[in-house]
């Protein structure tokens, strides 16, 4: 596995690997490395010869007021987890290499980012959009692997490479959970121990909404409160947002139907935890 | 030559052409070629295997006052001149193919975009940058050719591909002229007699000013004065903007010093003409 901090470094090596015919995966990550991360490698991994893994804690997607400085770091773990997960290449950039002194140009997209995390945060995405239109455009690779725990970014993403013809596919891999059903994410570290228990409230009334509708409810609003009313008996964990809309236009949606998304997003204590499912309701 | 309408043949063909390792140069129009286009087209021609000529009036970069739909076409004259030219590959799209219904993604370049043809057409930048991004993502060319004569256009463009990291040379070309300086251009076709010789200001008072600064003139607001003056002499000429910008800015000032760019936009009748010089200033 090699490690690079350079972009012409890197391109020097894609160069002479694409010019052998071979296929490139990329998994772009802010590192912190945790199983949801290794499926998207193991995943890259069976479907390119090269598999390349981005490493960027990129600060134009955290506002002010976010956990940019505190982001958990582990690069000498993360080096570590990649190897053995089966990425070839691995990039880690600096933000001198990423951001020159006086970077202008952004990449939006209207609409998607108006919805969920775009309200709580609303200059997150246009930072996703732009830093991950730059990895592609260094990398350039066959396919990109996006987890659907992000499950706004990953449509946000598909969205911009379709608009832009952007020549990249978009794959898209399943929530990894812990065994009570958290789902993984580097931001789990923050939590203390009463905290980490109690964030197994989101996915638990995701699963108890997930029977509500298989039961018969469409009404999204008696979806979203009977979720509220199972994360407010937790003390503690403040909700952001709960939201069932439609997968194509994250627009809040009143009654169920076609493929939905039900989202959430809470604080516990300082941290922020997201969630979601998605369903294909008759 | 071929000619292109669809995106997935096209890129079929560039497919081919790419793993036999040849180079392939853009040159993105609007059509209605004229001496400018072929030069851009020339020149792409000696620095590489293939030139792929777009030709695509973008809606997006006209406001709805502008003039989208009256834009001249000559789409068999066109062709006859692109395969002149050397072109050999042109590429037609229909804006069903370039946007689809629900087109949300735009590129956007800050500062750079906010005064000269910016300040008149706050909506324009936007749409250029959104539409060559695209145009890069499809064809994916080694180098892309843009004429000077939209100075604005040009640096914003080669600041977008050095900001968000495009693997694509941008080779600006000269300014080229008609015999009595007036700048090439397909909205000349717009000008009645009259007009056209009133035309011959811009290149005029931009010469003059040029003499003024080889004579010492270093004050901006002197320069910008001595131009309005003569323009304003031509009756039926109506100013939009005349400044004295720093090449890397773009912003006005007021001692000339460094590159600099003098840059005139004027509406004669409804036709709206550009005009600059660049100038490096001791």
């Amino acid at each position: 596995m090699k490690v690079f901090s350079d972009i012409v470094s890197l391109r020097e090596e894609l160069s002479s690997l694409k010019n052998m015919n071979y296929k490139i995966g990329l998994v772009p990550t802010m590192g912190y490395l945790h199983e949801g991360h290794i499926s998207l490698i193991r995943t890259s991994k069976g479907e390119n010869d090269i598999t390349v893994l981005s490493i960027y804690v990129n600060p134009t997607q955290f506002a002010l007021d976010e956990d940019l400085d505190n982001y958990p770091t582990d690069l000498e773990n993360d080096k570590k987890v990649a190897k053995e997960a089966g990425a070839d290449i691995i990039f880690i950039p600096c933000n001198e290499i990423m951001y020159s002194n006086n970077h202008l140009t952004y990449v939006t997209v209207d609409n998607l980012t108006n919805n969920l995390c775009g309200k709580s945060r609303p200059t997150h995405f246009n930072g996703v959009t732009t830093i991950v239109t730059k990895l592609f455009n260094i990398v350039q690779p066959d396919k990109a692997y996006f987890g659907q725990k992000d499950a706004q970014q990953a449509i946000i993403i598909k969205k911009m490479v379709n608009d832009l013809n952007i020549p990249i596919k978009i794959i898209e891999c399943p929530i990894v959970r812990e065994k009570d059903g958290l789902a993984m994410s580097s931001r789990n570290a923050y939590l203390n121990k009463n905290e980490r228990n109690k964030a197994t409230i989101l996915y638990k009334s995701l699963q108890y909404a997930k029977s509500l509708i298989i039961k018969g409810e469409r009404n999204a609003h008696k979806i979203t409160s009977n979720i509220a009313n199972m994360i407010t008996k937790e003390s503690g964990v403040n909700i952001d947002y709960i939201n069932v809309v439609d997968v194509n236009t994250l627009e809040d949606i009143s009654i169920l139907k076609g493929n939905i998304l039900i989202a959430i997003a809470v604080k516990l204590g300082d941290t922020r935890l997201i969630d979601n499912i998605r369903l294909e309701v008759q």
